[in-house]
């Protein structure tokens, strides 16, 4: 920790800084330049309290030198974490590129399984649907709660694919982990405490959704809130941050992917339902996110948008989806990656059309 | 709720809208213009989930007319509401200014009696004071919990001031409003739902702040979720918003503060602490906040800023926060209020300082 | 400077940097900790490139230590500055609160000199007004340019009110100059460094606008830029910044107004027409950001805001303004300072009204 | 354009609207709803001036229906703007990726001919440089100017590669537009409308790069200002903008790419290098904009980034911008796409670096 003194400090207030350095078990290093005197504490600076310091008289600034998360950083774990997901052969994290996708909320039974289905035959890996809905207006549908997670586990019993959804408070953790693979941590609850040491105590993978105004530091922190529970097997997921622009409902924060990869071990994913709002972007953001190295992505897909309950505006087709895959699998080719084996390009996205009735993707 | 059709729109696209406005039970209003036409959704438009018509296709963008709040507006209850603290003869929202102060965090016993008589002879109307803290870092201190709301408990008893103190999580909620005469929900949690719907349905006042990233209608929106469960005593808190500067640690939006008075009847309390992060600012800051219209400010106190375990560098000394509150005082009358009827000029400052030896405020 | 050093870093990297040091005629201080090696420079760092330093194998991060800013900064010269307006009595930066008012832009000669007599009348210092306007749209009115400079020498002769108007380019800096008391650069040209340097090296007060996602330290290496050039009479202007918030035009940035007044010997006027957009919202942001230390406010006003060419929606009327001045007359008082000496509880807005057919101000 | 009048409005106030639009020459369509009346104007809305319809009594808010570009609008012109740089084969927008490198700033003859021979023989298809250098204090270099654009001439002519550079001044846009083949608009100048005006009346093709904190919109009709002059050779540049997010410089708005895209007919490129400010993030975040449908990227390249005299931190060498050019093209042909025709990995880099010294990038 660098501790920047005013220019008109005294020699008392240098003395009391250097021994709270001291109290506090590290060594200083006193350096008196003409327009300022700096003093470094050499040591785990992680058990001294900037502002505090900040408060002495005669404190300027206080500067941190060392990143204030430790098991999430690549510095203490250089090998990237890869999440073995119960049950099956998916991987998050590894060379293959994974691929989440359903819809926003769980509807009904029919619902859930048919479009599980059909992201299954376009080549998803992984399952999303949301039983607990986080809605910003209290007027809005909030999930079908219990009996969507049971629909998911139908849908995962009738395809094979591991499901994640959506956990919103520290009550239901146990039951959610009851029916999911993996249980996600919304963005709004991203430093919602309580809820990250309940996912933390217990066993299964966790998806933790970066705050829409967290820095990547934030973030990183709050995953290692989960870590410093016990639970390693964390996934962060991009989802795009707040910005001053309203044409898109939030901007993708393409330049965190690369940043993430560098910084940690754990798997990246990011969401460009979200991230854009608009299905128009969605598939573009999807390849350029996995260009930029993210280990995989996030799609809201519904076999009928425009009846979707949710999120309609942001939703891709099943259509427009298996059209995507194959533009998915060549960028992630192109960056030395892969997707799911099963070739999307044998998907008979035509014969599906005239079954379902719905439109091609034109964009 | 105004649908904009795409300049290529077709008649089935534009009836199939119309079909969706009827089906909610709604007219329209179809407006052929020469470059778009424009259908209107007549009635309470709430009703109709604008992401979902958004996804039809031939609609290009979906405009909401309404505000999506109701219990919360003014346009629903026009005078103020005013909300008087249990066993006390404090009410925030009428013509009084409310001052509340303490140290960001409960320590000892000791610690919160001291500065709870201390703000309360420079005038301050209640006891802040966290008991349960959130914390970005896992490896911070996060509070005394059961024990911290006992010494709360201790520290109304010695002085007589209503204690305000933030909860975490919904299973908190019982035990810290057997303790609290107001239950703060911190920034983090604005949209913590399962925490609203637990503070909503119970009766101890509610204090809400903003988070970092929420616009005005999300904050109203939030304050709707607790209304909406039956506790109408909810209180605003405009604690700064996280933008491109970082010179402070966050921007107090003092826009908000008369759009609020204008938007809704509820009480809008700033919190200059959290809203600068830089002790040379608080007062500055809480001046203007009266000034712009607000209700109250919040500011974090402690007898010895330096030695507090949380947040120091934005903490006022108790010598600090007295020469603050004639300037208040001041302010206040400058608008046609009042703070706190003991006046703040009677205290003895400087006994007070000799006997505790803190330094002055020299800003 | 502080340079921080990778983790993994060799001894011949830190002796490139120290010798890089050395070569600019600074001293280093190496400072070998447990898990980094931190290197200071001691002396004017401003001599040395950060951004060249990062890029050196084994630098992690550089830390400015100074300002880099120099004859902005209250270290430098820590009284107030204070202007003088060349043929009046008014003086920016002293006690007195300096009140600037006036329509968007000139529209013409009836229009100006009315309006100049109404904000007169109501207490105003100076008389604002665009001739050159930029706009966001190429469509637009974009001002009436030298007949709009025309006009506003005409209202000063009509009421005495010193002018002041927005220069856009170098090349019209002197044709402004010779009509106008202030030059004011705006927002957008607030890193127009052509432009910048122009102003600098002519003699009449600036007026230089925060950009709107400017830092306050790039707004004081803005007016450091014209004080570099030899003129010293520079005023800045906090008109609001570019949040997420989308309900007010932009956010005005409260906690600037402290900062800047500890920051910097120069005056600190507040925009709150452009700093809200919203004309109910801007009395009370103008009482705040006196109450807040502000050295005047700049306020759009117009006999008929309605017909206003330019920003009619965040534009008081006359009697609304004539409203407001005894509001911050008390604001001023209470922290010390006045208004205008004439008292505007003189003016006679009933008959201002009758005679004008305005409607009055029912916020 | 639709005017949403407030509750309690009355028939004179909507009569009022409605004849301003009459006025206007444009129809109205009002629509009396049970909370709301709400009335349309049909017609070409851009002649009707929200802000004063706003300020109008009884009127709450007004809703703009049409983009207020046009010339720069797909719907206008639905196929790709393709520009044809003079006197090479160089074409932007087309199906070729753009790849536009070189140093920050032009240093001396022997380092600019040096690295247009480098990036030359890595691929490049335009040389960068800046010979006027925007700088936010006033105390760095800034720029050569007309020695640095002879310089670039030269590098020119040595290398055939033409030349972008970036243009301060409307009194300097003749003189560079001697020199340049493409002049480029800085972020601080998108609004800087003066020289927009001077770059429209000329012909030689235009980069405009995006304000730090510009709307999509604002970026348009910046552009649309420059196309409003008579010069439609008009490249659009992403360089990332300014958000909450310290880690990186700016974050590169990907969502920006497909938006931009789907918007306008015109060429849209990014610039990673200011858009992310770290050099290790510089090489993934240009993938990711290829993949997310840019039309080409701009990227800093030095032979030696740590001599760089501006921008170090962000810089590649010329070893690592011939590493990153293969995995431009597969990127580029995973979308349909190529890059320049001389294969990068032709490129003998390793004799380079034998007869250059400079270090391989590890990242």
């Amino acid at each position: 920790m660098i501790i920047v003194m005013k220019a008109e400090v005294t020699e008392e207030q240098i003395q009391h800084v250097v021994n709270t350095i001291h109290n506090a078990g590290l060594k200083e290093n006193v350096s008196r330049g003409e327009e300022r005197t700096i003093i470094g504490a050499i040591g785990d600076e992680r058990v001294l309290d900037a502002s505090s310091i900040e408060a002495m008289s005669g404190v300027e600034k206080v500067m941190a030198i060392l990143a204030p998360y430790k098991l999430a950083s690549r510095e203490l774990q250089p090998e990237n974490t890869i999440i073995k997901i119960n049950g099956s052969n998916v991987k998050v994290g590894g060379n293959q590129i994974i691929i989440m996708a359903g819809p926003c909320a769980v509807e009904n039974e029919e619902q859930i399984i048919q479009i599980a289905q059909g992201v299954k035959a376009a080549g998803a890996d992984i399952l999303r649907g949301g039983a607990f809905k986080p809605r910003t207006g209290p007027y809005n549908f909030n999930g079908l709660e219990l009996e969507g997670l049971k629909m998911l586990a139908q849908a995962h019993e009738a395809t094979g694919l591991p499901v994640i959804t959506e956990v919103l408070s520290p009550d239901d953790v146990g039951l959610v982990a009851e029916y999911a693979d993996i249980l996600q941590i919304g963005a709004r609850n991203m430093q919602n405490f309580a809820l990250l040491k309940a996912v933390g105590q217990q066993k299964k993978p966790v998806m933790l959704k970066r705050g829409m105004a967290s820095t990547i530091e934030e973030f990183l922190l709050a995953a290692e809130h989960i870590l410093s529970h016990g639970n390693h097997n964390v996934i962060l997921c991009e989802r795009g941050i707040r910005t001053f622009e309203t044409y898109t409902r939030n901007t993708v924060d393409i330049n965190a992917v690369p940043a993430l990869k560098d910084l940690t071990h754990l798997p990246v994913i990011v969401d460009p339902s979200h991230g854009t709002g608009m299905r128009k972007l969605v598939s573009r953001v999807a390849m350029g996110a996995i260009a930029a190295g993210a280990d995989g992505v996030m799609l809201e897909v519904h076999t009928d948008p425009e009846k979707s309950w949710v999120d309609g505006a942001q939703t891709l087709s099943i259509q427009e989806f298996a059209k995507l895959m194959p533009n998915l699998q060549r960028v992630a080719e192109a960056v030395g990656r892969s997707v799911n084996n099963k070739s999307p390009e044998v998907f008979d996205i035509l014969n599906y059309t005239l079954n379902n009735k719905s439109s091609y993707f034109n964009g």
